[in-house]
């Protein structure tokens, strides 16, 4: 790998990603063909020269990571897993962005053999590559030693002008320049195009120089189209740069050998059937032929799958020799590969009894950390500069920083994301995606709502990644309303396949993070409160675990209160209040809507049962309750400032306002007459 | 104001503002001191010497802006507005925090006289002041003439580190450089401090260089805590650059004369009462008093108020003489200060028959701003490198461009917002803050997401902005599940104060943009579709204004389907099937739940009403629907990439299948009895 001479095998292999990108895309009527085109000589000399990766074994942990940030140009990264040998077929690529093919509208990882993140809302890629770099210095610094370079791979990310611009991208390269993060090399498809046209319109910041101000190694190849030897020697050149990431800004024409090369006109549409035959005979293919691919191309990516199975046993061989020389590393690092927890992890999770003192959920989750992070090194922790609040940096936990800053050190496990939060989702994603390591990252639950962009990638991507969400409510007080939450909670709820944990007491924050650890294809997010909350009479961390049950059961009661979180115990007041008055209150706690919805029907309906008027509680919007009650209190709009009771009361969310408030329920639904059918008695179940 | 000496009483003013702000702070015993201790010599210089406004009436027109985003530094804003005569007393100072003050614990527009901009959620009071520079630039090159330099004021703010980590803040930044904002001066409270500590854990990035990048004048201050004739100067030189925004980096010790000052142990929490005294002592004040401001300062800021109200006088004057020689731009220009429409606008809203052509509603929202938008200068429109897919440009509108590109001018009213959705909703606050201007910005629905921070901060601070949301569903067909939004709706339909529209045809998106300009303290999101859909018979704008209504009135029903959208014609489609099959089937459109809700009792019970099972339909999560129906259908989770009709059938979204999921809702009602009651009959109305 030390000097590049082009080949003709090299010339055919280009052409062919090109023709074939402009063919998947065609057939498909859909599509971007421009970026493929344009990018097809940086992908072809980085797969052929430098990427070690088994396309037979996808998995490989030492492989080389590969991110496509501009999700959109996947036709290329379709494109290439064919033709290195990856399980997607020609028939996958001609079903391009059909119904339940491989080959989605944007890459789909766990979804299509090879892609290691999910990509297509621009910016994520590019900070998921951040975090794939994180993982490898960590695990690095933890496994690596002496003779046995283990886990050594370079992230290599494919970037757009859309991703730079996104302020996501910006937080994580600024985070990754400080992280001095030698691992990651951007390859930034400068073409001057995007979808408004030329960039001209709206993106004339000086990029090299932004880098530069990051920390980063700034590199440019003048000419992309067809100087493979500079795109050689400037990768060749971010390799060696061990202390700093490198973007290397690639001038490229977007659509390379389209009559519309250079225009907008090539980004996100198919090209036009003169075009496409033109371009073929211009690169020397049938120009009546689709989907053509020279055997010399496929022979010359043979030798990337040679290449790959060969590291691949040279690297399983070092890792036993490893495994013999130091066997307790080689059993963790084995572990946490293979994604399984510990034994017995969970029999350190905290037990609480209701004379328990009362504790911020947010202090019962750093209890809960305390307490399995030593059996647990798998967990990377990290906040986004709300450490103290946040309660997430145990006792005796290493910073993840860079060693020449005498700070920490790249074994470290709590990383300072800085006020990042979008980054810092988007970064444990990538973190996740590697492998081996189980992220959390912290912000005020209002918070999360910045990072909504990585969140959802997150829950469609599965990834095992835990939000500790603190100051979950009009319970923060003073901050007031621009820092309470009222709909984040539904819309979290309401992302498929993640979890929001609403905790009331000490048992369910330890049954919040068993469930989440265990749940390792789903994203948690863990709703903590400011202020104090009792630890309750009726909750256990086996029933919690059921995202839902019966805290307080009465037999023919006239009333349920349903809650979650810090107002569980004001239901409790209430029922106490109203049974003075004669009126029976069962009350359910439900933490995990998720969870609670994924046990058998008839669980559910025994705790949430007929007969009997059900009403909701919590601090937040009342919206997606009426899912689970009949009734529902909450808050009628946003928060205020103020100490957090005041705050309580002046929302009637107060044992003695709740229980006017279940009075009137029961009295309005004697008067109504008839049976009181549970809400989850329904006709339809999707 | 050409040279600065600093004299006794801009020595007591400053330590005043710092004795002040920790008393406030200290009475509240919550609250962040360290910052305003930071900057109270900037704030004195900048205010006492550079800003022109009148306290007497915190509205005028042109007035120059001041953002402080660093909120949580509020008590700082609050000290200065009680000095400079706003209508915030020594009273209000002293209930910081409280409940229901007027000096709740982050800043608030709309609450308190002289507040701009809601800030305290990091990064989004910048880009608000980016915004707000836009908007004085731009109504400058539409109404300033020879000798009438109306609109001339500057947009000033402070930020602190965590402002610029955010990426909200870095894209905002980016913007203004590529728009040449001379207007605009931030004051960057370079104290190396954020709550995590020293900012050398996570923030080393090369600020100056970074903003040199973007295009920015950048300057600095290297003591900021007290070289006032350096600040002074600073800020002169900037206002002296009239084609770069400027960045100055002002070098301050956080917490100033605090024992502990320069640590963040001063950021987030009250001094001590010992170092509160130590520090009064070390001013000159007296140790064991509080809440002291001596006479020479009120006198010193009372120059201020009366500066203030000679410019308002003088300008009132130039307005008037304008009004002589430009009677029609006059007009045009009060009305739009006083947040009037113009007369008859709404005629010009297209309506539509069933037999008019089906077209998306993406294509209807251009239909209605190609129609609106020359009675409509205040519109203000823009798109996140999406206009050709947002249909967002209408023929004939100008870029709002620097003159200097070539690419338009600053009457332009087009803004291309790059890929930056979250500054492009913090931006269009600005927008709406600073008055006289409409705007309306545009990216997917899945996408306004990114924004989230912004669009809640427009909900709370009353900002009427109008998102083109389009794509809003599977609809969009290839791009598959990472664009298709699905959680996204009940997120803005939770968020109080914001309307989400999705209009299902013609009229009801002319409905929606009536309602949308009209509720001028209302930000709301238009939810449009890709794909075609057909004009409904039963559509008028009238009703749809109502956010719900009766579309296909059947009496003694056996069914109701509640839809909106692209939805609502297929469930059309199947009360045509279920007809046929003798179940009658009422259809009700409800486009907006906001609008819907605002309605009289007695009309939203005679739309949803008793007696029939009510069955919602929806493209995307069923999350909140339980609110307006018994039984819902919608997305079990993700979508999906394939062409859009495929998609819709891979989930059963067709005539036929939701004929048959309505009658298996009508079968399952008749077989449990009893009676059908609305589920907008409850106990309890919040
Ligand atoms: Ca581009
Ligand atoms: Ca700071």
């Amino acid at each position: 790998m030390s000097s590049f001479t082009a080949t003709h095998a090299d010339e055919v292999a280009v052409a062919t990603i090109r023709t074939l990108s402009v063919d998947v895309v065609g057939k498909a009527n859909s599509g971007h063909p421009g970026a493929p085109m344009g990018m097809a000589p940086a992908a072809h000399v980085l797969f052929s020269r430098f990427v070690n990766a088994n396309p037979k074994n996808s998995k490989w942990f030492n492989r080389d990571r590969f991110v496509l940030s501009n999700g959109h140009a996947c036709a290329l990264q379709y494109v290439l897993l064919h033709l290195l040998g990856y399980k997607l077929s020609m028939d996958d690529l001609k079903a391009f962005r059909q119904l339940d093919s491989k080959t989605p509208g944007h890459p789909e990882a766990g979804h299509t053999d090879g892609i290691e993140v999910t990509t297509g809302p621009l910016g994520q890629g590019f900070a998921n590559a951040v975090g794939l770099a994180i993982a490898q210095a960590h695990l690095a610094a933890v496994y690596n030693k002496d003779g046995f370079d283990l886990i050594n791979n370079y992230t290599y990310v494919f970037t757009g002008d859309g991703c730079l611009m996104e302020g996501v991208a910006s937080e994580a390269a600024s985070l990754g320049g400080h992280l001095q993060l030698g691992n990651l090399i951007a390859i930034y498809d400068d073409n001057h195009i995007s979808i408004d046209g030329d960039t001209a319109v709206a993106f004339t910041e000086n990029v090299e120089q932004r880098f530069l101000a990051y920390g980063w190694q700034v590199l440019h190849v003048d000419n992309g189209d067809t100087d493979y030897a500079a795109i050689y020697n400037a990768i060749a050149e971010a390799r060696k740069e061990k202390n700093k990431p490198t973007l290397i800004r690639l001038r490229t024409t977007i659509g390379y050998g389209s009559k519309q090369q250079g225009t907008h006109g090539v980004h996100g549409a198919p090209l036009k059937a003169d075009d496409i035959e033109a371009l073929k005979s211009k690169f020397g293919f049938a120009p009546d032929q689709k989907f053509q691919v020279p055997q010399e191309t496929y022979d010359l990516y043979s030798e990337f799958g040679k290449r790959g199975a060969a590291l691949e046993a040279e690297w399983n061989s070092l890792l036993e020799a490893y495994g013999k020389k130091y066997p307790n590393e080689h059993a963790e690092l084995t572990r946490r590969i293979a994604g399984k927890l510990p034994q017995g992890w969970e029999e350190k999770l905290p037990v609480y009894k209701p004379s328990d003192a009362a504790q911020a959920s947010r202090k019962l989750s750093e209890i809960v950390l305390t307490a399995i992070i030593p059996s647990l090194p798998d967990l990377m922790g990290g906040s986004a500069d709300l450490t103290g609040s946040n309660l997430t940096k145990v006792k005796g936990s290493v910073d993840f920083q860079p060693p020449s800053t005498g700070l920490g050190t790249y074994a470290g496990t709590y990383i300072r994301y800085g006020v990042r939060e979008h980054a810092m989702g988007a970064i444990a994603n990538g973190l996740s995606a590697y492998g081996a390591i189980i992220p959390f990252v912290a912000t005020f639950l209002n918070f999360v709502s910045y990072a909504s962009g990585a969140v959802r990638l997150s829950a469609l991507s599965g990834h095992h990644v835990i939000w500790v969400a603190t100051h979950d409510s009009i319970g923060l007080g003073e901050d007031g309303p621009t820092h309470q939450p009222v709909e984040t909670a539904i819309a979290l709820r309401a992302t498929p396949n993640l979890a929001f944990w609403r905790p009331a007491d000490g048992n369910e924050t330890s049954a919040a993070y068993l469930v989440a650890m265990k749940s390792n294809k789903t994203p948690s997010v863990l709703s903590l409160s400011r202020q104090n909350l009792p630890n309750l009479e009726g909750s256990t961390i086996e029933k919690a675990s059921r995202g839902g049950y019966v805290l307080h059961e009465e037999t023919n009661e006239d009333l349920t209160i349903v809650s979650t979180g810090s107002e569980v115990s004001i239901a409790v007041e209430a029922a106490a209040k109203l049974k003075a008055e004669g009126i029976k209150t069962r009350i359910v706690s439900l933490p995990c809507w998720l969870t609670f919805d994924q046990q058998d029907e008839d669980y559910r309906l025994s705790v949430l049962r007929s007969g009997a008027p059900i009403l909701s509680l919590e601090a937040l919007s009342t919206a997606g309750w009426q899912k689970y009650s009949h009734e529902q209190f909450g808050l009628p709009a946003w928060g205020a400032s103020g100490p957090y009771q005041k705050v309580y009361e002046k929302f009637g969310i107060t044992g003695t306002n709740i229980a006017a408030v279940g009075k009137k329920v029961v009295e309005f639904y004697k008067a109504k007459g008839g049976e009181v059918v549970s809400p989850l008695v329904k006709a339809i179940h999707l």
